[in-house]
């Protein structure tokens, strides 16, 4: 997605740390108008697909799963990262290492909203070692519904989180894929 | 709004402790196209307001806050509830007690994204004691911004925090607003 690439370029900050920062547009601060076309752009990867439902985790995947379910027409499901007193019932829950905060969390899902004739699209801001993503196809496999795929706004191709499920024959779409990065520039993926 | 009494009728659970579960529609799971009639009628209501900016909390808030930001063509910031590595540079915080999880948390915003010139809509999904809106209120007028007001998509006005703070001029509209809770039925506030 060209107005990914463009968005990154102009508005991204390479922090230390491999971490790049799109807090203006992105997380922390949502471009809104852009926000629907990420949305947009998504449904259009997935049209026809026979997605029914969209799953991320909280809390950055939110808005870009809602934009991403307004416009496939399907609800979005969050994951969250801890049980809390409002959610009873039976869960699903599976353990996600955090690179962003180099910590482990549990995240949940309740067994009512993620059920077995569900086909589950995961949505994310990041894809960078896979690890959040691996833990909702996780909770995917728990409720025995059907994987169609995923779609992330940014992949950090260097960290290698997307290809490797891409090699296991899952469908990863990431509307920018970031090969090199450092203070000085930033390396896309041909063809993104 | 009476498509939000409608659901929470229809869909909203009572669970001991005065807690109301949405999260069939609002939070955990989210009815997207539901989220967008949410997001028109709060952008409905503070239509010529001048609103430049929706501020919520995440994580609850986000989806909503996303929705209503849409709706005004305006940018979304949401506070994070704890500093974390890729929030740089000078922050905004103020303390916060939740009641659902009983407990204080910080509520956390980069001054990049909250600026003297802004006209702030504070979005979230409920209002009960009315804490995370002061907490976010304390936000903004550390930033010098102006509060326009706040929209909440479920009020619990049996606590109290919507009308304290319209007793102090602020602007609150909730799009339901529930006057008694029991396991045997819901009362809400005529007119809303």
């Amino acid at each position: 997605m060209e107005l990914m690439e463009q968005k990154i370029r102009e508005e991204g900050k390479v922090l230390p740390g491999g971490i790049l920062k799109v807090g203006s547009f992105l997380n922390q601060q949502i471009d809104t108008g852009f926000l629907a076309q990420v949305g947009a752009e998504i449904a259009r990867l997935f049209q026809g697909a026979g997605v029914s439902k969209v799953l991320t985790i909280e809390s950055s995947g939110i808005a870009i799963g809602a934009a991403a379910g307004m416009a496939l027409g399907v609800p979005l499901v969050f994951a969250k990262k801890h049980k809390t007193s409002n959610v009873d019932g039976n869960t699903y829950s599976t353990l996600v290492h955090s690179y962003t905060h180099n910590t482990d969390y549990t995240v949940v899902v309740s067994s009512d909203y993620l059920l077995p004739s569900d086909h589950v699209l995961l949505v994310d801001d990041f894809l960078a070692n896979g690890k959040a993503l691996v833990g909702l196809i996780d909770l995917v496999s728990q409720a025995g519904a059907e994987l169609v795929g995923a779609a992330c706004a940014i992949e950090k191709g260097f960290q290698g989180g997307g290809d490797a499920l891409r090699e296991k024959g899952i469908r990863v779409e990431s509307l920018a894929i970031i090969d090199e990065m450092s203070d000085t520039g930033i390396t896309f993926r041909e063809g993104k």
